[in-house]
């Protein structure tokens, strides 16, 4: 799993930062994660294909996150898209976007399946082939949702050598993957630890934005390997972060800590802030793996980031 | 006069070109015509005030001429911009606009003055002190207007050896630059044209897009300096252009020609074309002074096209 940011600014975009998107892609599924004003054109600029993309989730209402949605939805359309997309969003938007775009004349030659999201507790709202999705509230001005993507438990490997040694015929090795034993023509139980070893470990990445820091977001993403939360502003502009329902560098860094996460990625910077540097080291004197969402860059989940 | 090309795709913008947007530049004040997604990253890229932009004109409502125009106001309003707005537009979208502002819960600190285009003939919609700006109607597929920027006619310059000559008072050369005769001590009448010379030529820029072919349209821009004119297609789509409201290079040469255009720039490229050197080539074998508009490009009108 990499996740790719196509956004890192906050509300106010700069000539480096665009409003925040990121794309996940896990095993080759695109999963997009909130879409600013720019996203499409910073998938192109990042050779992402938009074929790939079947689910995009909108954390809250706000422009910065939103705003990106029309023009998307309206290229997938002139492009032939004709898979349905999956959509998560606040529950009021549904309507808010079927009338924005009938407003304009846009006739979507695909369906949209709305997700509502809603409430005051984690919910798993996808569960596919190869992850689950949570939502689960943050806490900013206006309701707003994170989100745990998850691998799920990979399948066993076999010991090839215990295939000729065990004469284990091929039809029963999707079997022993998911931890069977294997029992021989003559009838011995080779227990399935002798014959398998354990697949990778499952990945996770969790996505924390807009929210003030929340005391019960740790439980929520608890082991995560990688932690994307906001950090809007620097550690001396704790009250102003306040008031607007954002997190500084040492909200997000403590979040992490509590969250026993791997490795932290801040963004959604304040245009205030020419080198966000400065961000990342006031973060790392409480959280050592902070790194800074840059508009662009891929960062390898579960993989030490190189920056 | 200056134009910034902010934006020169069609609908599919491309990792080279963004959706539409024009700045004009007319003695230092700005005034954005089309407001594609992104447009504001691209006014920061250009490093063009924001605050010198006071009016802003829609020719159209489609997503690529609009959607950047909710970010654009959020910006505005977050920069603390509280000078009014004047805003030109389709007639239908003023509540379509503070509908979508609300669900928002958008608040802008500053007035909006919208002035409604419409109708099938030109009407002058601006007169400023440097400028007067034409709406005129164009041909698609919803309701979509051209505008003429018109420089005023400059003041005639006084010839300075004239002022000792005939010793006039500085308190008369305002009127005097504006045509007036001069009359000395003795009675003598020294006519205006002996003491001046005429200023520079005023000059305009006309857009137009999004347009098929419409004969009309040269006798509203006729003889104007620099003509914006939109080409979305070769010659060889010519049936395509026509089904969807858009012009061929052909369209935009012959609509030049007609008008006795100094200079065309043609834009509004379809994504089918990487290179856009061809569509140029096909315009010039009728109209020589052919220029493509290039994202992030300034075009000095009145003076050739360097490019």
């Amino acid at each position: 799993m990499k996740v790719t940011i196509l956004g890192s600014s906050s509300a106010l975009p700069t000539s480096e930062r665009f409003p925040t998107a990121h794309v996940l892609n896990a095993h080759e599924r695109l999963y997009l994660i909130d879409c600013g004003e720019g996203t499409q054109m910073q998938l192109r600029k990042s050779r992402l294909r938009f074929g790939k993309i079947n689910h995009i989730f909108i954390s809250h209402l706000h422009g910065d996150h939103v705003f990106g949605l029309y023009g998307l939805l309206s290229t997938f359309s002139l492009m032939g898209r004709q898979s349905p997309l999956n959509l998560y969003v606040p529950q009021n938007y549904q309507s808010i976007l079927s009338s924005h775009l009938a407003d304009f004349d846009i006739h979507l030659n695909f369906e949209i399946n709305f997700t509502a999201l809603s409430g005051n507790d984690p919910v798993k709202i996808l569960d596919d082939k190869y992850l689950t999705v949570t939502s689960f509230p943050l806490e900013h001005r206006v309701p707003s949702f994170g989100f745990l993507f998850r691998e799920k438990q990979y399948d066993r490997n076999i010991i090839k050598e215990s295939i000729e040694k065990y004469k284990i015929p091929f039809v029963r090795i999707p079997a022993i993957k998911k931890g069977e034993d294997f029992i021989t023509s003559d009838g011995d139980v080779i227990k399935n630890e002798k014959i398998t070893y354990a697949g990778p470990d499952p990945l996770s990445y969790a996505y924390c934005s807009d929210t003030k820091y929340f005391r019960r977001l740790p439980a929520f993403v608890n082991g995560v390997d990688l932690l994307y939360h906001e950090a809007t502003f620097d550690k001396d502009l704790e009250e102003l972060a306040c008031i607007t329902g954002h997190s500084t560098t040492l909200d997000a860094a403590k979040t992490a800590t509590e969250a026993k996460a791997k490795t932290l990625i801040i963004g959604h910077f304040s245009a205030r802030y020419k080198d966000v540097n400065v961000l990342v080291e006031e973060a790392r004197t409480l959280f050592p793996d902070t790194f800074p969402a840059i508009d662009g860059q891929t960062y390898e989940i579960g993989k030490n980031q190189n920056l």
